[in-house]
């Protein structure tokens, strides 16, 4: 049964529903965003994370922005629209869904502009519903496409959370698994636990273990030996943002779990909306890295476990160079042997 | 100045003080084994842990073991030791220090069988201290040793902790930096914090903080992005047992580091005192791997991080083939490029 990660509640005046992400898997606790700086602070402190997912929690955050714009004109209400986007913008600088998701926002309000404001915060919050019913059907077509990657049998790693609770409800990078345990297919999963906020601890295996699929959890630096061991047939992630030349972020780690399976001869898939794709970057050095707190490595969990007087680098991502990833997994097809050219080949001219 | 990683108290009644490690860097407690439970204890909770200072700890912890046979015969004292070192033995199964430290204590006993019981008693104390006394200047010599390959303003990446607290008190890998600074270079290290329990951050970065060396602290799944941002111009590791052909069991993690220091063209360094070579195997794939229990990664920071229901694979130890491995450095001298071949010419045709 698929977890509702984010929902809108009631009419434009309404409110975000989410669940907490933070205190998962221990407990399961939906928090409420009533106004802007409420859904700022639940995607700043991953309360909802995932690229799609951040996608749409940043489209519905519009609508919450705009709650208080009354009679004004149109230009006015524009001007303001962009304050709210801004703002949003500034939550998370890496994953590109965030500010694919605040442009469409924008693109609507634009089209609108000729009516009533009431009629342009329904025509958002439409748009805002419409990015999270095309994101459910989206990550059901990359699992569709992605699920003849798996063979019955197959031992699969993952790294971090693709899964439902980064999407609006079945995920990227799992939704190939979620499909292939539909299709029969017997599968061992390893989930890195991923370091420091462990989303492939808390997340992926809560999502795998209710979904009655065989996951087994790792520390991220026990990945090499368990390829060495033959566990692994193949490795599948989700992605933050994707440049025009295929170089993907992707949460921290990423980039060596890539060099691991290229070493062991086995494959690396991405498997990511067309949402993610940014083709106005030429390649991964252009992608910003974000940087978190020191304290998510020196006392992640309740508990100082760093001297004090040490530095702390903690980068919350990295790029995998195209030329480690074997296939790119997207609602629109497979990109093989990720490139410029067949990028824009599966895109299209119009870029998505 | 060096720590006291572990002592012994008295004559031949006397007592074990050791660091317990488990605490650090929070809190620095000196734990008192009278007995040869409470070190069989200490040993398997890595209250303390590192292959040369578990060398130590099984020698000491021999002494404690005979402590209570009295008058009886040279062969019923044998009979009770060898009862000692087997229960000593099956403490911890990687390390092969701790079976060479057994096995030299045994000799010593052996070679006594003709004096009394109290005179045996005293040739093995006296044979640990040895042991311990050897290793303070083992790891001096690893340091000058190794310290060659360390240049000034160089980026070094290591993993776990082969520091002071892993020997008597110097270290093997964290040697060769400690004589870098007192050589007046300047240098910068990256500590893998070394999940599941945190070496890397409780008592790496504690040492190098306590040393005043530069000391950043990663995630483990972060060496491969700081080698690839060009923050790291070489790795050196410690080692748990080395094999005939120089394959190197290490921390679980090391083979991963192993492998991203290949793809990065970075050498990658092992030290360690020639205790730890077992000529007695050909090759990695006949080290035994300690896996231990689950509750490490699942809940290990006094919380629980990951759902019911879920499977954990927590392999100590990883392998890290000879091919991956730019030179051992031992007290002896270094070992480039390590080879059945070069690893007998340099410990001779002794072993060791």
């Amino acid at each position: 049964m698929p977890l509702p990660t984010i929902e809108w509640e009631g009419d434009v005046n309404g409110r975000i529903r989410l669940i907490d992400q933070t205190v998962l898997p221990t407990e399961l606790k939906f928090v409420y965003c009533e106004d802007i700086k409420s859904i700022w602070h639940a995607i700043k402190t991953l309360m909802v994370r995932g690229a799609p997912a951040i996608g749409i929690a940043g489209a519905m955050g519009v609508v919450l922005g705009v709650k208080d714009i009354q009679g004004e004109s149109a230009e006015t209400f524009l001007k303001e629209l962009k304050q709210v986007t801004a703002y949003l913008a500034a939550s998370r600088p890496t994953a590109v869904n965030l500010f694919w998701g605040l442009a469409r926002m924008e693109r609507i309000a634009q089209e609108n502009l000729n009516k009533s404001v009431l009629e342009i915060k329904e025509a958002l919050l439409q748009e805002a519903l419409r990015i999270q019913n095309d994101d459910k059907i989206i990550c059901r077509q990359i699992g569709e496409n992605g699920v003849g990657f798996i063979k019955d049998g197959n031992g699969i790693l993952t790294h971090c959370n693709a899964g439902g609770l980064a999407t609006a409800d079945y995920g990227t990078a799992l939704a190939v698994l979620f499909k292939a345990k539909e299709q029969g297919k017997h599968i061992k999963v390893y989930a890195d636990e991923t370091r420091p906020l462990l989303q492939g601890a808390r997340l992926t295996a809560w999502e795998l273990v209710h979904a009655g699929i065989d996951v087994t959890l790792i520390c991220d630096n026990m990945a090499g030996h368990v390829m060495k061991l033959g566990k692994v047939q193949c490795v599948i992630v989700g992605a933050d943002r994707i440049a025009a030349n295929g170089d993907t972020a992707n949460k921290i780690g990423t980039y060596s779990v890539s060099i691991l399976a290229k070493e062991h001869g086995i494959p690396f898939y991405v498997a990511a909306p067309v949402s993610t794709f940014d083709l106005s970057i030429k390649s991964g050095d252009e992608i910003p890295i974000e940087e978190r707190s020191p304290e998510e490595i020196t006392s992640g969990f309740g508990k100082r476990t760093a001297p004090e007087g040490v530095k702390v680098f903690n980068p919350a991502f990295d790029v995998t160079p195209a030329r480690n990833i074997t296939a790119i997994i997207t609602e629109k097809g497979i990109i093989h042997n990720p490139s410029r050219e067949n990028i824009q080949c599966l895109l299209g001219a119009s870029g998505r």
